[in-house]
């Protein structure tokens, strides 16, 4: 198993400012090659303060690539739908180079309506623009004198600059929410799948599926599968419980704000189950999270039971992806319970290959 | 005087690949507080040697910013034609938070059709597309809760994430290159000017024109005005030749590659004047351009001197932007410029404020 950190920003100007929620992140990626964490990621969203600071995940992460000589640098996801891909594809061949070829990108089809009313983009565009945006991508980054026609973006005769430099090009994530073909087409595709943590029955069969579809594809190995947790940990479980508490409050508030429509009856052929699965996230409690695995909080104890409980429900954990600092957690918490994680947990848990 | 450094890559991967470039600049990034530099600065370009290497100048100026601790972060510059302005916006937001308040933003039209053509912009669309695309980023930096409608991009109610560091927002700056409505625009504006040398009496011209657009709309102080140079200095005149030639040399081929269509007969009414400048640009020599003081290359008393009649020449020198690893220069030959040019070149030169 290996463990790496997710920057996922989720708070406004007035509970903490742009510059120090990124230097203060900047401050923890720096931690990484010292504690045996092999990757930092962010996400790309917009305008909300559910994930708003982020509105380009390979910003960061080029200025991330300062602070660790080792960690991989991961989008968590970037949104074709979004970007132009002559534009996406150069940034993340310039990542890959200012990393030394330490660059994965993780794709994703977006879901939140106020970023597509705001862009200006139909909801029942995503899945035909997420197909396009993607694959063109691909083709930018692994040939030369690439033409595409698309319904969406069309170009003749383009060499992609600067060429990656990992060949033919940096590993593929596509993030996986609810539905069974995400996870299918990721493991045919030879993609990692990335997620946020469901009822473990549900994560195991959608897993399962990834990994025979990954197979019957015929790649090599089992395929990667990344999950996303909320993680703090004090030899006081008293002390955990109260830092993180109102801190994990405050990351679902932020989402039940930014995800609204959802719940409030909006409908969209290329997201049919999103109402209920937003309904699914609303309804957890603090309480209920660390008992479904989804969130990792308590003593160092606690955790590595929560750990091992959850890689057998799920039929085996790749890659966790923990989110160290969300909400207004302060930053000498968030190092304090990185380092101990790093400590009392990670060696209990032995390490897999990674790589999609 | 204040100087800084530019990069402005011009191989192909052949000659240097990306990750080599890029390492290498950030290596020479990190000279930059030792030595009294303080800026860095790169450009936005695509698909060819020219520039190709940088397709997003912020990605770039991200990581500098963990590199040096003082220099400002300048786009030199951005091309909203190119870009959506809701994502240009979130960008700048994110360099001006992870560089703590040190982005400054140069915006350029863009003038090589082959960048054009690829994206599927009309050349006569070049200024309605820059003044909008300016315009809606400056808004979204400056204010929240932005409505507009453009004839490009339209949205309601945004508030751009991450609202700057630096308020109302960073510093501005207009690349100009041929046209006198280019420096009265920004002199009227409050945005500094960028520009590439040319004959010292069309510069003098230039820029004091600039000077009194920026007086007459009431603005404190003169502006700033931002000029390019490719340097080498060596305490041997014929190594500094010798070096500087051949890598001179590939910097204007990799131009003419870039914009042959300029001098093979194209025409737009939005770059009346490109066809002549661009012959121009290529009419040049190696002699003929330090002999105008485009280009600083010789022993440290040559360059004091090239410097000195350069400013005397266009009536004021405040910014210089130096070149220093153009073309296949090596590191190590660039990084014994930037310290020899610091020591023996830079104190000759009072410095003065900068700020647009």
């Amino acid at each position: 198993m290996e463990f790496g950190i997710q920057f996922f920003p989720d708070v406004n100007p007035d509970e903490k400012p742009a510059d120090q929620y990124w230097q203060e992140s900047l401050f923890l990626t720096g931690l990484l090659d010292e504690l045996g964490y092999t990757h930092v990621r962010t996400v790309e969203h917009y305008f909300k303060s559910y994930g708003g600071y982020s509105p380009n995940p390979i910003v960061f992460l080029s200025a991330a690539a300062q602070r660790t000589r080792k960690a991989r640098l991961i989008t968590g996801a970037v949104l074709p739908i979004f970007n132009h891909p002559l534009k996406l594809a150069g940034e993340i061949g310039m990542l890959d180079a200012i990393s030394g070829g330490r660059a994965e990108i993780g794709f994703a089809r977006a879901f939140l309506p106020h970023e597509f009313a705001r862009f200006g983009r139909p909801l029942d565009e995503s899945r035909a623009r997420f197909d396009e945006g993607l694959n063109q991508v691909k083709q930018l980054l692994e040939r030369e004198d690439v033409s595409s026609e698309g319904k969406f973006h069309s170009y003749k005769n383009v060499t992609s600059l600067p060429r990656p430099t990992q060949k033919p090009r940096p590993p593929f994530w596509v993030a996986a929410s609810s539905s069974d073909e995400s996870f299918i087409y990721a493991g045919k595709n030879g993609y990692g799948i990335m997620i946020v943590p469901r009822a473990a029955d549900q994560m195991k069969k959608w897993i399962a599926s990834y990994r025979q579809s990954w197979r019957e594809a015929g790649h090599p190995g089992q395929g990667s599968v990344m999950i996303a947790f909320h993680m703090y940990t004090s030899n006081d479980r008293e002390e955990a419980y109260e830092t993180a508490r109102p801190r994990l409050d405050g990351y679902f508030h932020s989402l039940v704000e930014a995800t609204q429509e959802w719940t409030e009856g909006l409908q969209s052929k290329d997201y049919p189950n999103h109402p209920k699965m937003m309904q699914f996230l609303k309804s957890g409690t603090f309480e209920s999270r660390i008992q479904q695995g989804a969130t990792w909080i308590g003593t160092p104890a606690d955790v590595r039971e929560i750990v091992t409980r959850y890689d057998q429900a799920v039929g085996g954990l790749d890659i966790a992806s923990l989110q160290v600092n969300f909400s207004t957690m302060p930053v000498d918490a968030a190092e304090r319970s990185m380092r101990l994680f790093a400590r009392e947990v990670m060696p209990h848990f032995q390490k897999r290959a990674s790589a999609a």
